[in-house]
């Protein structure tokens, strides 16, 4: 039986590969027994409801073995057909060429890009440690799965990964188990050409419990390897398992040719003799497995139910937790969570957008105990500490407080990881460093997860670190990501304002982007109300009818453009300030409410931003009456007056600018 | 003596933070010894001349502490002033907040943002290997030199270092050595909320030699740190030095408020007077320290002296390789070095962008002998090998094919090392991975450095591997990044011209983004020349007199426009279609030519790209007879001209686009 499963995952691996042309049969072909193994003596799991909270997670660093993971879910009665097999990488597929959250039953997080995957496994195995910590109380474990992951040798040889597994063994994280296949072969052949660590002496120096599993075939050694893997509970674990790639494939096996390629029909039958399997039937499903499948799935089942009967005496007991824990899994948020959110009086001292935010967040940690977050080493500058929490170490799952160390493209990652599992996760770091950041970011995007990243140090503001620490081409970078918010707010009150919104998005991440230096907060009496920043754009300065010029700014430059506004009308002009926070959210509001804020009549238009002008056209035109006003190289190490004073940022020279447009 | 000058290092560095308001002077006063051991007793350089071929490198990863290095540098007698250091941080200073390479005499590399020093100096060490291997004959050492790098715990911390600390130790740098400021103080406090590894085992790990200094402000323990590193020539050394940042403030010593902030005065007083320092004095010089500069230049201009003359003999032995070696340090390319670049033929089957890659690069990879490179783990997807020359490893350090392994981010700061040893160095991955390079692409463009990036599968013309490996974003984000030519050829011809232009840049570098599927050979005898790709745009296919629409475009749609064009011009319009490779060279040109070839007066104008559409309004206009067509969503996985089909990159849907405009 055991046999017939591994070697059903292997042909259906094979056989999909064969008929999309286009795949990697080598690995799923080696790690079946391992994926076996896993998913029939250990894994907790309900493939009739993968969204069972307390399931463990699975995840398939080396995502390009997609066909392996696709192959397990079917053989365990996850909704995947064997016509969605032979679908596998067509158009609109359920099997799409990499793992991809939301498309396929079962895959707990999209992967391909490597690293990615194992880093996304540490948040998860964070949340398990938290959660459980929070919500278990004596005779109820909630939350007790662990979490595991396949990872390959590109998986090894990332950095991120690297960063991962460091935080991973300094937090202890007893709940992580990372099987690594260790095939000695990459794209461009042995991984001699480019590897030679001793892995088990890196991961020790992680902090991390070692396996060594000598045969990839042998159920016995990966069972006795997971087994003492589970019951090390105080250090994550990895399992360094030697694999054969294209195990069965007599040509190829062990070859680079067996990674991303078919490996031609011939081969295939070759290999399915060697299986002992019918060399002439593609997708063939013994009815042996297709009974597997049932009782696997009536296991799951089980399992589930006996959780749930527990969970609703949990309930009884315990009904505020209970409830805080679909409210949770829900991505909801408690009623009032937004209560506290202050907001800020105009005559107050001028604050930085990065200190006003540290009151917004902590106002609502105090509301939702599941929102949590840190930074990478730069705790005390992006002013990110929840106060009254506690650290999250090794001896403190239920902290909220993360210290990422400087490790900023991990914690991207990470973030995602604890998003996946129902945390609000924020990430945070100077906003130049986003670029460390930017892969991860980038797959919570697609991946639709509302991770929050907190980025101060917005700009040329950032004064004498000079510009490797002075974002230009940041913003564009990012608001020119798919399914990203990407919010510059001009003072305080926007900001607490935008937060609102971030809080509620359950469909993609966001991103704040704070000042360093200090900004005034806006007369919202003399001004709009902040409220209007949840249009993304909004009048915050009219004219008085039609305007003559139109300044368009986000962040720390929009009270310049104030002043310039009043200069502006003192001297009988008529201009308009458009303050624009976050572009993608004004480019949702109706075509009637775009033409109000920005009307096409008025082609007299000025955006005022310190950062790169790529992209402003959009907003200001292209035509002899506009002008994008911006820095389209790098900065300066100066003070930040110095500096801004440098590249035109202050009065005198918007207000100079303006003139030139309106011809005076 | 050596306390004089270890002291006045320390000394100078507190006050310029003093003075500055802004800095980092813990660093400083803790390494002040291990910098001036280094520099006495082993650094092979020159002051009077930083740019002696041979020197010794020294690269400060740690780039917040570049006090250190100002100060170092100064009592070394480099072309640093003590007004230059009371200037630290000001605007235009030559002592910059962080060491920018270029402003500052004796500076080597840009750092700052964590691990990039450190990988740069990777880079280095195998242009030392190669440049020796390459130029050395019995009884000339031409080239010698050893790499050092002081690193942080935040250089630990971040992946890219661990990337790079894996692949020096499996190419056996032994010419590098890295001495590891292990201060237990990070931004946040202790290093020990976010790190606990145990750095001695983690570089056995990576096969590096490994010694321990347990006590920063013991020389003799520390020169025999240095000097056992030094003779082993097989491996990579790190030097552990266990010191206390800010040693000598009686109140801030060990504590992680002398990381990023001033002393303040009087406890500056107080370091001053626990090291024997005038206290009232800032700035203060020895004498004795004044003697020692003049000392430590006469040295070496004594060592450059011996070994020019050495360079003399060897240039009447060896007239061509010291030619070659005169070139590649000015560099300069050989004479005739496209003389091998092939054009290719019109009728020639359709022929992938990275496939002709492969021919050019292959064409000046055997005229330029310094030109070397290769890619993440997928140099036969790249196709970046160059034939018939061997592989850089550890046995054969002259080889010129790089196997990075999958490590995208340390290629790209290897590359930057390589190049800043003079070495013309290409990295090369899938382009949706620019992401995973970016910080080390941004510091390239910061040091003005011509790192040469070949990324293909460009689009969602990759096909079946989906979302995650379809680049959408990234054209866009390297655009926006300052001084880089960002080059996306609409075919092998277009791309052998831009070739030219990139070897022969010396400023900035440049990326190739290049097609996985191929694209036909445009006819240039009924088209365009591919010559005029050398101005970023052109008119590729005329209209007859005004056009009544332009179609501007980039890459594998070019030739979709093309057809396009056809089918308009039967229909009796009169289209123009614009090839616009490489944006910021066609804004480069004067306004002249480029109205000639995006007339104002025309507005109704089509941009077809397969990407995001962000920043093309600059050349479309955003007036409602204009439109940027492109993808403002993530791709999918299917076989890619299923793909294209999907976001209507095909002939009828472009036409669809250009009659809509055309009020048809």
């Amino acid at each position: 039986m055991e046999n017939l499963v591994i070697n059903c995952i292997r042909t259906l691996a094979m056989d999909a590969v064969e008929k999309a042309k286009s795949g990697h049969p080598g690995t799923p072909m080696a790690l079946a027994p391992a994926a076996f193994v896993l998913f029939d003596g250990f894994l907790k799991h309900n493939p009739s409801n993968p969204q069972w909270p307390n399931r463990d997670r699975f995840v398939l660093s080396a995502g390009h073995a997609s066909m392996l993971l696709y192959a397990t879910l079917y053989v365990n009665g996850y909704d995947i057909s064997i016509d969605d097999l032979k679908q596998f990488r067509s158009l609109h597929s359920r099997c799409p060429g990499h793992p991809e959250i939301g498309i396929t039953s079962g895959v707990e997080t999209t992967t391909g890009p490597l690293g990615q995957g194992v880093s996304n496994s540490v948040g998860m195995a964070i949340a398990g440690k938290w959660l459980s910590e929070h919500f278990n109380r004596p005779g109820y474990n909630i939350v007790n799965h662990h979490v595991y992951s396949i990872c390959s040798d590109g998986d090894m040889m990332e950095g991120i990964s690297s960063e991962a597994a460091s935080i991973a063994g300094h937090l202890g994280l007893g709940n992580l188990i990372w099987i690594y296949d260790s095939n000695s072969i990459t794209i461009e052949g042995s991984t001699l050409l480019a590897y030679s660590e001793d892995t088990e002496m890196r991961f020790g120096s992680y902090n991390w419990h070692v396996e060594k599993v000598s045969d990839a075939n042998n159920l016995e050694e990966i069972e006795k390897a997971i087994a003492r893997s589970r019951s090390e509970t105080e250090k994550p674990s990895i399992i360094i398992m030697k694999s054969q790639i294209a195990y069965g494939s007599p040509n190829k096996q062990n070859t680079c040719e067996a990674h991303g390629a078919p490996l031609g029909k011939e081969e295939v039958s070759l290999a399915k003799e060697f299986y002992g399997w019918d060399a002439q039937e593609n997708f063939h499903v013994p009815d042996e497995v297709l009974s597997y499948r049932e009782a696997i799935t009536a296991r799951g089942n089980d399992a589930e139910a006996a959780w749930k009967e527990n969970f609703r005496k949990y309930s009884n007991e315990y009904p505020e937790l209970a409830r805080e824990f679909e409210m949770l899994e829900k991505r909801e948020l408690p009623e009032d969570w937004d209560s506290n959110i202050p907001s800020f009086p105009y005559l107050a001292d001028p604050v930085a957008t990065r200190s006003a935010n540290s009151n917004v967040i902590n106002a609502i940690g105090k509301k939702v105990p599941w929102f949590m977050g840190g930074a990478a080493d730069v705790g005390s500058s992006t002013k990110t500490y929840l106060k009254n929490t506690r650290s999250f170490s090794a001896e403190d799952h239920e902290g909220r407080n993360f210290h990422f160390g400087v490790r900023e493209h991990s914690m991207a990652a990470i973030a995602s990881g604890m998003c996946l599992s129902g945390l609000r996760a924020y990430a945070s770091t100077y906003f130049v460093f986003a670029d460390y950041m930017k892969p991860s970011i980038r797959l919570a995007a697609l991946m639709k997860l509302p991770v929050i990243y907190i980025f101060t140090h917005d700009s040329i503001g950032v004064g004498e670190d000079g510009p490797t620490h002075q974002p230009i081409e940041h913003l564009a970078s990012l608001r020119v990501t798919p399914n990203i918010d990407v919010i510059r707010p001009c003072d305080a009150n926007e900001l607490a304002v935008l937060w609102k919104h971030v809080m509620e998005l359950t469909d993609r991440p966001a991103a704040f982007v704070l000042t360093r230096q200090n900004v005034p907060v806006i007369d919202r009496e003399r001004y709009a109300a902040a409220e209007e920043a949840l249009q993304g754009g909004y009048v915050l300065a009219d004219s008085d009818g039609t305007p003559d010029i139109i300044m368009i700014s986000t962040g720390s430059e929009v009270h310049i453009c104030l002043e310039v506004y009043e200069k502006l009308s003192e001297m009988g002009k008529n201009p308009r300030v458009v303050s624009l926070p976050c572009w993608n959210l004004f480019e949702a509001q109706p075509q009637e409410y775009r033409d109000k804020v920005l009307p096409p009549s008025v082609s007299t238009r000025l955006s005022v931003e310190a950062a790169a002008t790529f992209g402003w056209e959009k907003f200001t035109g292209s035509g002899p009456g506009s002008k994008a006003y911006g820095i389209d190289c790098f900065g300066e190490s100066a003070p930040y007056r110095d500096v801004m004073n440098k590249f035109g940022f202050n009065t005198d020279t918007i207000l100079g600018e303006c003139l030139r447009l309106l011809g005076d």
